[in-house]
């Protein structure tokens, strides 16, 4: 028999009348104690968030849920509307989506900032960062991600909101400065206004709760889970998938018959 | 063009200044006021919760994020070691597996409560009706769904915390007493000990919030999303896919040379 | 450590110079001179199949790859829309919604024949079956799977190719004969014409040739992974799905605006 | 209303009496008469391959169909232990980790070639040009894709015979010889023997046919659907998925104990 590696995982054990995740008593720490966000936040991180952690942490989660009738909705109410019987594999089907397109400019966002500012600790030329990160992006032939949106206009109206909380709970700091100077930056260069967007305030605020910009995407996966659990329940009630198969058939068709 | 049946949903819509999810303002009401599990409660029943409410959901829903190196945590770490460009398919995958036999019997135990009490108001024998359903279900030589486990002997530690945050809420009526009856009387005719299991505690908890028993899938399915995420985290640090495949692997061939 | 099971797998084992597939080697005796049609057909029945055998098979796979827009192909191009850079998710995506609705008629056509007529080899007399299986059928408040067509009236087309086929390769005994006999006794009962349409037509020749029914929603799904093949590569040069989520999006708004 | 882009497949399409796929009636042309890997190739390249094509084509499908115990074969078998009433989301879910690992060193080979020589038409120095991209990939910290191969030593037996199939169709030209002499000059340079293997030779032959190397990845996806179908049968009649959780999990508490 070959040698073999170990096999090991430190997120959950149990023994008959214990159960341990990250360290902590399910039963004992853990159950009535912590809530749903806070228990992402400790998978997540291996430890339990602060009050302004947690208010920070849940507030870029939430934003995250529900997004109504995005690709991945319609792909969850299409995928039940043929296996009713497994509404699990119609929220993972729904998952699946959730790539370089739609989550990937959050990931990308919070990429930047980490990469343009590796130690959260030192203090940088917030102006002559920007300036840099964009003249290098634009001269690249890239986007900035995290600035603009197609339908909120003039601004996102989740960025305030998002960025006042920051603000309150602390962490309002370098690294959404630096995600608002790019901002700032881009629009002059552009010469058009392209505030920052949902996207670009949760991958700041992350940022400054110290979560590696590859466990971004994380967030809007488990996040969207909760969104798609409701599109489910809600196409189960009053559904629309049919409807709008028959649609995009029909619109189909009458482009070939043309 | 044939006439269309309507396309519509409630659950979130936009304008250029606002967004609203189930009838709240994303920005004014939502964001850095309502934590992830209320998101969640929201999302599901369509109103945030009360306080009790809050505690008794969140408990239930934390109570099913992690249970370690389940199959569908292997199946998510085997995908992601063969497209780690893409950890939404490897929570996609690893969602799907959760079907009738892993969070069936949680959704079974939902239903057969909530069959049993239609209306949560009415006041029934519970000894009576525990006595009857569990002749019932053993002559059609069904099990009782949430009792009883393999692993957590005597009694599964999860079930009194459960219990007691139910009784400090307010949610300990009929539901958890007819679960209990069912338990102990199937112990009774059985000659063994089957207490209430954590996916029988959750049942009669969430049938005591009002929650559907198609709804109960639906939690099992969010709560697992986010356990799954920290599997992701853990396999990209410290990875177990190829050693646990090698291992199968040999496992089968030592067999097939025998 | 615990006593354990074994675990035993049949299909493919590999030494140093050789690779075994279903007890054939595969650089002997498959490469080059088995199509993937009767691979396909080694993998369910661990035989390949004879020379009728392998055009009835292949006539019945081949009718399953494409269906046009689909839910699942809609599902496919959705997902690749949001991971380009994850094709193969996109196609795991869209085969998740092939389950009780969209294959499952096919599948309960095949059960339904196969119960009838467990044992291929004794003569039954077909058309008391055909009326007793209808029924009992209809008294039950099903309605009989495999016959009728939305679109393809008054015929399916594929029905009389399919059979014409069987005939040919000799598969069309008594399952073809009694699927067709509940098709005319469900239209004598029922007052319309309900011929018996392609999932009929398939699940009948799938049990002549002998095929398990729980197996034949196996050739859906395979079948079906090369359509969405095609539907990848198409969204990539000709992509569909943004304007379909945009247009089920603003039929959704117009709806909510009434 | 926005002014709408249009929606347009070319893949398929039907009327009452007649169904057209890329362009050929699918009762008439079709069923009966064109086998399955000839219709995959249908779909993948808009007509119908020639005799040799057709044979060099089964061939790189049929090799890449069953590996034995992937970690795709895992995942499909333990979501199906989950969800057994889902098995094509067991398939979809085994799909999802065909990606940049696994099926990925196929791809880069592909790409690798058809870069080196766009027009398949033009006359190459091929020694030259595999030394010069040899040179270039090992610069680049690179490893050589489709070369060498962890257990079939010292070669893959897969090779030979597939070679053999491209010589007999003629399809053996500049991308097998290129594919071949980058083995050889990678061996060299390296010092030790890293053969063409499958996956090299599959993307060398499919470049051959003239498929571009971003169809390669779908080739290896449709082909291990069948496979997988295979071990859903196999984990019904003869489940393992258990019993490799328990020894997973077992090796994890051990390695936690110590």
């Amino acid at each position: 028999m070959a040698k073999r590696k170990p096999i090991s995982s430190n997120i959950a054990w149990s023994t008959t009348d214990k159960i341990t995740v990250k360290g902590l008593d399910l039963c004992q720490d853990i159950l009535g104690k912590v809530a749903l966000g806070d228990m992402a936040f400790l998978e997540l991180t291996d430890r339990l968030p602060t009050p302004d952690e947690s208010r920070a942490f849940n507030a870029i989660a939430v934003a995250l849920v529900e997004h109504g009738l995005t690709p991945s909705a319609i792909v969850t109410r299409m995928t039940l509307a043929g296996a009713p019987e497994a509404m699990q594999a119609a929220v993972g089907a729904g998952l699946c989506g959730l790539g370089s397109v739609f989550v990937g400019s959050m990931e990308d966002a919070a990429r930047l900032l980490q990469e343009a500012i590796p130690d959260a600790g030192q203090t940088v030329d917030i102006a002559a960062l920007a300036a840099s990160i964009v003249d290098r992006e634009l001269a690249a032939g890239h986007s900035i991600p995290g600035i603009g949106h197609h339908i909120h206009k003039p601004i996102d109206p989740r960025t305030p909101a998002l960025f006042a909380v920051a603000r309150e709970t602390g962490f309002s700091g370098q690294y959404v400065q630096l995600m608002t100077a790019m901002a700032d930056e881009a629009g002059r260069r552009l010469g058009k206004s392209l505030p920052v967007n949902a996207t670009g305030a949760i991958a700041a605020i992350a940022s400054e709760l110290g979560l590696p910009w590859n466990v971004v995407r994380g967030i809007g996966v488990m996040a969207r889970a909760i969104g798609l659990v409701a599109h489910v329940l809600e196409e189960l009630r009053n559904p629309l998938a049919r409807e709008a198969k028959a649609m995009i058939e029909e619109r189909a068709l009458a482009h070939h018959h043309q």
